[in-house]
């Protein structure tokens, strides 16, 4: 197999009266989901969606939108899944970029395609789910098309906060052996029923495919709450999902917690963004013993870089160790090569930290439209993730910072995470975030911005005394400001940009 | 990571002092394996074994094995192992065929090239260990080859014991993806120690790839002998094998099976021959629950096509239905493609039988020196397996027949795996085997040899009484052989071709 159209024809041929979904008390057997994919593929080829043309799709999780991205695979068109909680200029950026002909959409969001940028697209919605059925239901289920491994399988935008964003071209081969590394590297099981948490307009979903690929159970969260997690995992009996920190921390912090039988979990994952040490330990102590594991990606990897082997990583919490390998990645997927790379192109001595470079049948063909970019970011065969990392002597990967948001302070090179780390140790810390803002003597000056814990009302002067003994004099903060919340995105990363925006002037 | 070169590389370099390989007492950590590859690879280019060129390997299993399998990948060389059962006129066909410049030859097996057919490749040895050894020694470590996924990794022979061998080329992406969906699809763990009992000359072999890949460790048995496959298990604390059904049956058949601590095994593979349900059912029951595992395939797929999910055989097990799935071979792995043809090129209707087709990342790229027997083999691009199966509603595979061991017998098409399964329920056989011989009035009438259970005498009266109830007239055999041992391959698979030819005259 090859193409994920492929892929979803045996997974169906062998898994006939199995159950594909679960959606409230209905199930949805192999058989049916294959059915139905082919029936929507039907749909969108009379609607003149055909291999290698892009459909948008708007909606929230459902079992509807995963119909629709498998029906693009299964004829070779390419599914543009929109965040919805973008502007409408940022999403007519999108539909312009990727010239789709049709959006399927939530019905309940259609209002935004009525008036101002998106008006012009009224005239290509079919409304999610009562049109997108009646379509169904008088289409012909259509054949395989011909797509090859190599073809677009799905785009997505990224980086649509901090300038245009940009449209991302996944290769079915690419979402196929990041699918098999990442199933491998986290024990995916055919009697795994996977509950998709994180947005499918990410490609922290994409994390799911491997469980299509091997015939397990599906099921679908549409909009998250503590509440409605819990409820969900213990109605479905979920084994296994993936989050972003932001999730684990506000259902572990719930009053209801205990109240839910969350036993089913075997795999937790998170990944997106760092999560502190005490949340770490709160989490794993939560849920059922060894499931959460650590993963890093980016969109441009499909998504997956490393893995926290979840046997490796209960250990290293039960080892109380809160700054050894527990504050890692983990280590790479089995598909991916890694590099830690210096600014002049070469590898830095092994344990030093560099820009983050990666290699591997999971990477990115390129920004759609963006020759320039895609040359840059792919520039000698390997992605530039723009992060920075370091590896230890064990093989363990670190990330330190996002190359843009390094300080640079009095000549010093400060990664933010290291000065994050340490704010997140003081009881009085929820979140904290660091930034850079230009400074006349020092180039730059680190700024924290703090949400204080629930209850808690620390000062300046007690965070100040708090990290010296954990970090060097130039690694404090020189302001620090106590914030309500967090800017953050639709996947629950802090916006930096934001707040150098905020404060920077 | 697309070649095997650069997922040692990223192995090694993510898992620096873990524990690669057990021989004996000593450990050897994926640095100092890496180190070792890398000099091997030094010491074969001195001896002009570079990339592209052929090199054999003579030589029970061992860990110097793999590290010379290791160093043709890392250089892009290609490393031809040699089953040292062969005859010498075998070998010779081999070595001519394939064109090695070099021979890595077991010391103790070296006196085979000092005289008659193979006498003229004396000048190209190199013997193991210790001329190996002092190679190694004054060898300089080797960079990395340059070698693309789509080039030769290894050279397999394979079907030498009816005509000519044929040299099957698999390459990186094969042997990579085929790994993959077999790790997955058994639940390969980094934590594992994986045993390789099954001859390194051979594909199944290649079953164990999963676990370099994912820097599990390794250990090797050179010899097999229930004895010493139990003593090894214990030693190494061995925790995934994989073996063909003499191997089990001999081991639980053993005497001092129970002196023996097999409790660390978790994955016990076997493939390659059908095994009765009767030794099925002893070897669940003696080793740890749920570690079987039933899984099928060929050289030219690298190896593996099907595999039977550990949880779903040991549930089939215990459900005693001894004609249902278990008799099965499971469902396709993961980046398998199965079709079932009948003569006329057509997919025969669901559930019926015919030749089984397959396609994916890990089918071969051909047969060396053969471009008419490869064309003919991958018509269509679907590997044509030359197996009859069929697969039944739930997506199971079963294995009737090789395409030309079926016989057909007044007009009837018999598969000899139902008659020997038949024969097979009868206590008082241990082993059988079902081929077609000359016949004037049948065209071919059904002929069984029968290898009697130890103590027992069974009459052909006996069996045949016994057949009559269990399969239709036409299939019972109308010679039935008492023999005390059958003709067999080096991986222990009957030799059909052999019995037709000693009984058929």
């Amino acid at each position: 197999m090859t193409t994920l159209g492929q892929a979803l024809a045996s997974t169906a041929r062998h898994n006939t009266e199995r159950i594909a979904i679960l959606d409230g008390d209905s199930r949805i057997t192999w058989s049916q989901f294959a059915e139905r994919v082919a029936r929507t593929a039907g749909a969108l080829a009379q609607r003149d969606v055909r291999r290698g043309e892009r459909f948008a799709i708007y909606a929230r999780n459902s079992r509807r939108f995963d119909e629709l991205k498998w029906a693009g695979f299964w004829l070779g068109a390419v599914p543009v899944p929109i965040n919805w909680r973008l502007a409408p200029p940022e999403v007519a950026h999108i539909l312009n970029d990727s010239a789709v002909g049709l959006i399927v959409v939530e019905e309940e969001f259609a209002p935004v395609f009525e008036v101002g940028a998106l008006a012009e697209w009224s005239d290509r919605l079919l409304g999610l789910p009562d049109a997108y059925e009646a379509a169904l239901a008088e289409a012909t289920p259509a054949p395989m098309g011909e797509a090859s491994e190599d073809d677009d399988a799905i785009l997505l935008y990224t980086g649509g906060t901090t300038g245009r964003s940009k449209g991302v071209r996944l290769t079915h081969r690419n979402i196929v052996s990041n699918a098999l590394a990442f199933g491998l590297g986290t024990g995916a099981r055919r009697d795994d029923i996977y509950l998709h948490v994180a947005p499918m307009f990410h490609s922290a979903d994409l994390l799911g495919t491997a469980w299509f690929l091997i015939g397990a159970s599906h099921a679908y969260l549409p909009d998250f709450s503590p509440g409605a997690f819990l409820e969900a995992i213990e109605r479905y009996k979920a084994s296994a999902t993936v989050v972003v920190p932001a999730i684990l921390m506000a259902t572990v912090s719930d009053p209801n917690f205990g109240k839910y039988d969350v036993s089913s979990l075997r795999l937790l994952g998170y990944g997106a963004a760092p999560m502190a040490y005490e949340w770490i330990e709160r989490t794993a102590r939560a849920f059922p013993r060894g499931c959460l594991s650590n993963s890093y990606g980016l969109t441009e990897t499909a998504p997956d870089l490393t893995i926290f082997d979840p046997a490796e990583f209960i250990a290293a919490i039960e080892s109380g160790d809160r700054s050894g390998i527990v504050t890692s990645a983990g280590k790479p997927n089995v598909l991916v090569e890694l590099r830690v790379v210096g600014p002049d192109g070469k590898d830095v001595p092994d344990g030093e930290a560099g820009e983050l470079w990666a290699r591997g049948p999971n990477i990115m063909k390129g920004y759609l439209n963006l020759p320039k970019e895609t040359k840059a970011a792919l520039a000698g065969g390997w992605l530039h993730t723009g992060d920075i990392a370091r590896i230890d002597q064990g093989g363990y990967v670190y990330l330190l910072d996002r190359k843009k948001d390094m300080v640079i302070t009095g000549g010093e090179n400060v990664y933010s995470s290291e000065v994050e780390a340490a704010l997140h140790r003081h009881p009085g810390v929820r979140e904290a975030a660091v930034v850079g803002l230009p400074d006349e003597r020092l180039g730059e000056a680190l700024f924290a911005a703090i949400v204080p814990a629930p209850g808690a009302k620390p000062s300046v002067e007690d965070i100040i005394q708090h990290c010296r003994p954990l970090i060097a004099g130039y690694k404090i903060p020189r302001r620090i400001d106590f914030v309500e919340a967090m800017p953050k995105s639709a996947l629950g990363k802090i916006l930096k940009a934001e707040l150098r925006k905020t404060y920077g002037g």
